[in-house]
């Protein structure tokens, strides 16, 4: 089927309760009203079909995963078979007993399973305790041929890497989408929260520069109780969803504390325009950048021919 | 000698005249002006000593290239040991006939040439013809110990370039450089140059993020004529010089239309402080990067493992 150049993407930004059934129920409903603004892509938030459970360490917890194909797949892949549309679908995955993954799967407008993406870096951090859940990914960084074009996703911790997005965009994806669970620690957010969130706008609209793609970032919202349920704890996720063009402009942007479906046209021939102009792949120095493989420039091999 | 860890760090931001003495004589009040304003290591625009003659292609130009060390390092030199600040200089450097780089060099406090940097990346482009006159640089990215601390410096282009952000970093530096001669073309500016700057901050502000160091950048301002010397053409300088902290944050930032000596103290603690908050380096996954060396995804070994 010949592609236009142009489609309408949808994010959905919402907050996500304790029954897993509510969840995804409210996901479709956020999902139907995307495709009745005529989004064709839509992309949910990470882990959506559960509260953010990272925020404790629990081995029961491992309990959410589920196999894919499966439950949640069939409910996407159903979702997108009705409404002729592709939908990006951040989902906790049971590969075997013990070996867990946090992975983004692309359903299509036949409601089949297109591929898999599996989050490539892993945090570690208080109530961010993803190390824990999470086996890093081994499917490498990845573009997906869609209806709609050629187009890849990495998952949250992974938009702080520029390596990541470049090595999608490397693969031909024209636009990252960036399923996500980012908010505010309580006693973090006075001093810190405005500068937390600004350079959360700025790095991804940065990989949209240096790539001259398209980026999106789907988040949720509200407030979520850590392991201890006490007041002042937990972690408020601060939305703020955003699609941003390749020269790093928003072309929509969601509000911190409301649920929303943004909208916005991908001109994929704008790709092109905005990389003739910046031609920046042209110029990479490909022959100097092993370095960029070793941990840190006292490794022999980063340093070596560098001195 | 011990080092504290806050220094004060000074940017000039210049307009280039016709006269290489002339400019030279400007710059050095300026770094006098930063001195008196306590700044310890000085940052100077690309290619200061003249023109940005890379508007046209003009073999006769390459008159403008010097030995390194050579006049421009013993002039900054001399002013680096009356006054006991350590400055980066860039030149254009003859490095043998028909050979030339666009090349910073770091002067020291008892004004010796400490060592230098070779842009990396060339840009191309209508008014930009750098490619003409610069040599790539062979040197690779590189991390210099000066009296204030490790530091790193990359000219212009390489400002587009995470990678090159990166690997200096992985070298050590603390602090990012970047001498830069940006502007808009006349009849660009209009639609596109709200967006041109706000992008050259953006992806500069990333790298400071990505990677958890001090960014800075010195602009030349004003308008050159182009080799036509007809009006509406020539490039209009953006100034908008900068210097943020690891969360991107402007410390000091520049106008876009007057010489402007920007000073701001660099706390070489807060960057340890950002990298346990925001441990990026922690989760690097090194082992899936290799295609970063590759031109692009069809290239066999880039998409080798990925599939």
């Amino acid at each position: 089927m010949a592609q236009a150049s142009t489609f309408r993407l949808g994010l959905v930004q919402m907050a996500c309760g304790d029954d897993p059934a509510a969840n995804m129920a409210r996901a479709l409903d956020l999902m139907a009203e995307a495709v009745r603004g005529g989004a064709q892509l839509i992309c949910l938030p990470e882990l959506f079909r559960s509260r953010y459970f990272c925020q404790r360490e629990d081995a029961a917890l491992f309990d959410l995963a589920e196999a894919i194909p499966g439950p949640s797949t069939d409910a996407v892949g159903a979702f997108c078979r009705a409404h002729r549309v592709t939908a990006v679908a951040s989902l906790f995955e049971r590969r075997a007993p013990g070996l867990y993954h946090n992975t983004a799967v692309f359903m299509g407008p036949d409601g089949a399973l297109m591929g898999r993406y599996r989050k490539m870096h892993i945090p570690d951090d208080p109530q961010y305790y993803e190390k824990f859940y999470f086996t890093p990914g081994d499917l490498g960084f990845k573009a997906f041929d869609t209806e709609v074009g050629r187009v890849g996703t990495l998952v949250c911790w992974d938009q702080w890497y520029p390596e990541a997005a470049r090595l999608t965009a490397l693969q031909g994806a024209l636009l990252l989408m960036y399923p996500t669970a980012i908010g505010w620690l309580p006693q973090d957010k006075a001093e810190y929260g405005a500068r937390q969130r600004q350079a959360w706008h700025t790095i991804q609209r940065s990989h949209a520069i240096a790539n001259g793609v398209y980026v999106a970032a789907a988040n949720r919202i509200g407030w979520e109780p850590s392991g201890t349920g006490a007041a002042g704890q937990g972690i408020e996720f601060w939305g703020s969803s955003f699609i941003c063009s390749p020269e790093g402009d928003f072309l929509a942007e969601a509000p911190a504390d409301r649920e929303a479906v943004l909208l916005a046209d991908i001109d994929l021939t704008r790709v092109e325009r905005f990389r003739r102009g910046w031609p920046f792949l042209r110029d990479r120095r490909t022959d100097a950048y092993s370095g960029i493989t070793q941990r840190y420039g006292d490794t022999g091999k980063a340093s070596a021919g560098h001195g």
